[in-house]
């Protein structure tokens, strides 16, 4: 019996690595004869039968999307609910499957994604259709459980880390007569990994970033002020690191707290001028604010190396895994040792991983809820470790690849409703 | 006669490569065997005897500056006034330059530096002191006359094209269930240089920026909104690049325009949030928005060689020219092919540079005001290329050097009155 054709789909909010995964994926099948089909929007393409065919794209193209930040395929937004709720989706799913001999699927994402490919497992068994379904683990925000790691944060630990380092200097030549505060917004709506990697760039005591604002410590304004005074007038200047999520104590988001727009609506997002405000307020300090947004999860100029090896290593495993005929599992990251640090790839299975949400552990928060442990340092300074800069075209911009991306014939004679 | 020492300031705000100069500069002056003194934060150090002996500085030290970003000294900004007006200061710098022998005088900043060095060449004079000033061109605003291009403009040139075709990466993937309009503030008060930059992304017709809002163009909301709508429907998303000077068509800020705080004071900085608000409103587009501030002028990880080899050529230059007898100079760079690139370091009097603004040529926008033209990618392309990254330390994060900063003894029995 012939093992039939794999399908790859990426899920949710891309990395600057999720492509390095791709990679690893369509080389892995491809060493071992079996077409690689990507679904076009992540699980969408699938439901839509937008499906490309990998197998047009050459040599070189592939191995160029291991330095490629996005999706090469798009990804999507869009969560399939449960069994009884959807399950006219799940069955169009298996018919999309059926009809382009998909016996393996792979799915790149999150805790949502490891619930849908669960789900999957479940219908096509129900309806007697042979499928592999793997998992494979990808987010900036380092929640997913289980594994030790998320392919996605190191990079964007690493691009965090080296911009509160650089920014940094530039507001220390300057404090005398400029800039006193210096505020960098950084992502985690729900968790504080990202603004605990911050705490990365502090290499000794008295280094910036001098203060880390973590949505798992209600933001406490007296508290903060004084602690922004303080800081300027020891070290002469301030750089803080917020995280987009901090809260208020009323558990409200302060970046909704702020200010109304000329048409009266409430300003969305900027915890950082929110900030600032508070800081030109009430210590009449200069103060600069950055929010770098998707650039600090689309930096794969800026990669960590680590991070890239990892994204890679999923991808390959999930392959093997789905060859040798495992289902229901996600290749997860183990940590073997801290120093040196040293890690491996494990079969995990899904349903240890769908829906749960990794906190950041109370332990890597120092007592004062403004700095990170010692522990964090030492889980997550591995993560940022070793470079792994694309190659760079003569006009000085990284050469990134775009794929032909052909699609693959419809079979079925009905669409997707929607 | 003794040839007497160097001193060294940096002035005004700094950018990823003026510590190449300072490197160059030091380096160049301890070949000549010339001790040089450093300014601590800028011309302010002079006025108040505060020096730092570089002497003190291992060669390993002095030879890292060259990949370090920010100020290693300091810097201020702090302008001199005419000579009627400030003839006081400008008799206290000579009284601290001859009670230190220091007989060479290098101004590194932008126009108001040239200003005030060009006023001390004329003080010495009249005082009968003999003092060789050179000024040393550095600006991310690339706004200085004469030279073809400034020290510090190519890397933020280039940091702003990575990001640009980064993140457009990362929206290209996400937009069919997300965001659709993808805004990026970059730095530029009164001039659309860096603006421009960003156009180097677009390698080819129809790629992203998709439109770029210059500050030499007044913004036109209805045209705008109009555009943001057809490339949405054409091309499924939209990367716009604003520049903070955007204004309106009475000369506002558009950035002072905006929101009002919860104190009821105008919300400084943002036309990106501005401009995201009006897309949601208007046009009901799902947006995110990067301001990326400091980090885009203190990125010397994504530094252009380019402009690290140009930074540190004038810092040489300039002790060539102190030590030939030049005085009220400033080495600039001049371009004298466009393919293949080629420049060299030549002398031009202070007075063309001081106090004048170069502003972007009009046949650097296109006629419709949203993009560049062949022209300016022509003037453009070249000061992105290469690259010149940091050394890294074992720990993930570039190896920048912070100097030991020793501090001359004093030799004036009076302070700065201030």
């Amino acid at each position: 019996m012939s093992q039939g054709k794999l399908l790859y789909a990426q899920s949710g909010g891309v990395t600057a690595v999720i492509n390095a995964t791709a990679c690893a994926v369509i080389e892995t099948a491809r060493a071992a004869k079996v077409p690689v089909l990507a679904a076009r929007n992540g699980i969408l393409g699938a439901l839509r039968e937008e499906l490309i065919d990998t197998t047009k794209e050459s040599r070189s193209a592939i191995a160029a999307l291991r330095h490629t930040p996005g999706g090469a395929f798009g990804s999507c937004r869009y969560k399939l609910k449960s069994l009884e709720q959807d399950r006219a989706r799940y069955e169009r799913l298996i018919e999309v499957f059926r009809a382009h001999d998909i016996r393996m699927f792979l799915y790149n994402g999150g805790n949502d994604s490891a619930d849908t490919t669960l789900k999957l497992a479940q219908v096509s068994r129900e309806l007697g259709y042979p499928l592999r379904v793997v998992g494979v683990p990808k987010t900036v925000d380092n929640d997913l459980a289980v594994t030790d790691c998320c392919p996605g944060f190191g990079s964007v630990a690493k691009y965090t880390a080296v911009a509160v380092a650089e920014a940094s200097l530039d507001v220390e030549s300057m404090y005398d007569t400029s800039t006193k505060v210096f505020i960098l917004e950084v992502m985690g709506r729900h968790a504080g990994w990202i603004a605990a990697a911050a705490g990365l760039a502090a290499r000794a005591d008295g280094d910036p970033p001098h203060l880390i604002l973590f949505p798992e410590v209600p933001f406490d304004e007296a508290g903060f002020l004084a602690r922004v005074q303080a800081t300027v007038e020891r070290v002469g200047y301030c750089t803080v690191v917020a995280s987009e999520g901090l809260k208020n104590r009323d558990g409200a988001f302060l970046s909704e707290a702020g200010t109304r727009d000329a048409f009266g609506h409430a300003q969305l997002g900027g915890v950082a001028p929110y900030l600032a405000d508070l800081v030109r307020d009430r210590l009449g300090y200069k103060y600069h604010w950055a929010l770098p947004d998707y650039l600090q999860r689309s930096a794969r100029h800026l990669a960590s190396r680590t991070d890239v090896e990892q994204a890679y290593a999923v991808g390959k495993a999930a392959v093997e895994y789905a060859l040798a005929g495992h289902s229901g599992v996600m290749p997860v990251i183990v940590r073997t040792s801290d120093t040196p640090y040293r890690w491996k790839i494990e079969p995990a299975p899904l349903a240890k991983i769908a829906n749960r949400e990794k906190k950041l552990p109370k332990s890597f928060i120092r007592r004062d809820g403004y700095g990170i442990t010692a522990a964090a340092r030492r889980y997550l300074e591995p993560l940022i470790r070793g470079e792994a800069p694309p190659p760079y075209a003569k006009d000085g911009l990284p050469a990134y690849v775009r794929l032909k991306n052909v699609a693959v014939p419809r079979k079925l004679a009905q669409g997707f409703a929607g």
